[in-house]
């Protein structure tokens, strides 16, 4: 049997039927906030290579959006939104979160119900340390060095930012699932770097927070735990602290090593190099190969590393998808 | 007996010295090229700080140079170089090596004789990785995406550019061991984010080959490699194989897992926040005394993670030395 299949990214830029939605919406703000619109991108992928599941078309800052910080998209540079000077200017009323982001529960259902019973529909967040980074700098930068600065010299508002944010993306994933979601997948993307003991305090405890929170209304929601860059250590107790049922695996993390480690806690999840998908021929088929074996007999989804990049040519995500079902 | 000290990057922006000589140079090149003004900005931190060890001031990108690529440096935003389009296009002439770089061993000689007999003396290059991944982009990047995927879609080129970089790195490595350095080290800034097998291929096994050249005609030259940003798996690959006499460790490695995994091969070096550095206070003296406890009874150079970064108060420099010095 191939393993379920889907990439982070699946619905973007190296989709000429994705330039076209994202040209009509003028903006990807617009085409977040429009279900309409939403909805169509979810499902192109799905529809062009079969995949065995759709992840909702949104963006990991929706939080600072619902908690009231100003966000804006500029083509090129990505995401910007007004640093936060204090704690104390984020709006904490939980029915203005919900109605700064309806349209996005809007499409999770309709995104769900235009999608074959046979295909897992996923919602997902930024996690609390990855959210709280951006929040602080503005943007995403290379090392979070002004968000690593505030959180050493005011350890008490940082902890109260992680504590907002647990709240306000366990609320917004249990949203999705309510809407629809089979399951949800929290994105660390900026968990790599972090010296070992704030890795345990930013990203693995906040985590088992905001896990068990979202396991108190609904304890049977699947999670998929993505703290990209993390290290070897660091994924070991993530996988065993943080209560997650699956786990995304980033290119550099040996497969082989994940599935001995972390194989027999969670589903592991991974880990093509989105740069083989952009090289295809050999580079592909040999990536591929590569991860089947190592995740031979262990419970296991086939993903990219990291997302699909826009270079990335639809014909090699055709192979990909090929060379996976083709698997014995 | 306190380990012996020394911090990456420890001559720079921090310093109001170096300020000083930076301003009348004009230019980060123009100091890098003038030995009277290495030498000053090399010795003024071991003056200042009474560190153990003086790292001659100079740049990774003087190999781009020396091979006839154009160099220059911009203020803001890092060095810039002129991508390279062929291997061909690159000057492999030894001699023309050695009149470019000339300048080093000068600064290097003097540098040596100038420092006091109890102090060690580090030459330094970029790792082949790194340098072609700096050499085929033309600057600094996030995830050198354009390197890996010229690698992966070039792999006989790639492999041809690697090998002239063994070589220039060696030689390079060599002529600073002859005009006085004590011991060199090997940054290979970008060895980080790459998958397992590229990791093997591009950093521990160039590696190898570099550390063998160099002991040929230097069998007792000691090199520390720093591989930042490599996994678990990856250290432990590069500690077994490539040769190295120390290895430099990132922030983000637990320093008690480099001790036990790594400590029998190679001495470790590292590997406080450099984020510990600017904060200061408590989370300064706490860093510290973490690593001053994992590395109890292992042998130990006691250095950053990273290089030092402007921001850093040299009151918190001052303090980190009576932190370790002070310790039993």
């Amino acid at each position: 049997m191939p393993p379920p299949l889907w990439l982070m990214r699946q619905a973007g830029r190296y989709l000429p039927e994705y330039q076209a939605v994202r040209k009509q919406a003028g903006s990807f703000w617009t085409m977040c906030m429009t279900p309409e619109l939403a909805v169509e991108v979810t499902l192109q992928p799905v529809r062009r290579f079969d995949f065995d599941a759709a992840i909702l078309f949104s963006d990991i800052l929706m939080i600072p959006h619902a908690l009231g910080q100003k966000v804006r998209f500029e083509d090129g540079t990505g995401p910007i939104i007004e640093p936060l000077r204090a704690v104390e200017e984020l709006d904490r009323n939980e029915e203005n979160w919900e109605s700064r982001l309806a349209p996005v529960y809007s499409a999770m259902a309709n995104a769900r119900r235009a999608l074959a019973a046979d295909k897992a529909m996923i919602g997902f967040a930024g996690a609390p340390w990855t959210l709280a980074a951006y929040m602080i700098e503005g943007r995403g930068t290379a090392e979070q060095r002004d968000a690593r600065l505030f959180a050493y010299q005011n350890p008490q508002e940082f902890a109260q930012l992680l504590d907002i944010l647990v709240g306000a993306t366990a609320r917004h994933l249990a949203r999705q699932i309510e809407s629809g979601a089979d399951a949800v997948q929290v994105f660390d993307s900026w968990a790599g770097g972090l010296p070992p003991v704030m890795f345990q305090q930013w990203v693995v405890e906040p985590t088992k927070r905001l896990v068990a929170k979202l396991h108190t209304g609904h304890p049977r929601a699947r999670v998929i735990g993505f703290p990209r860059g993390a290290t070897q250590w660091g994924l070991e107790a993530y996988a065993g602290e943080t209560g997650v049922d699956a786990m995304g695996i980033d290119t550099a993390t040996s497969l082989h090593w994940a599935a001995s480690a972390l194989g027999k806690r969670v589903v592991v999840q991974g880990n093509l190099d989105p740069l083989a998908l952009v090289a295809g021929g050999t580079v592909l088929e040999r990536g591929v190969s590569d991860i089947l074996g190592a995740m031979r007999g262990t419970p296991f989804i086939f993903n990219l590393g990291h997302g699909v990049l826009p270079a990335t040519p639809v014909e090699h995500v055709a192979k990909l998808v090929e060379l996976v079902r083709s698997a014995a």
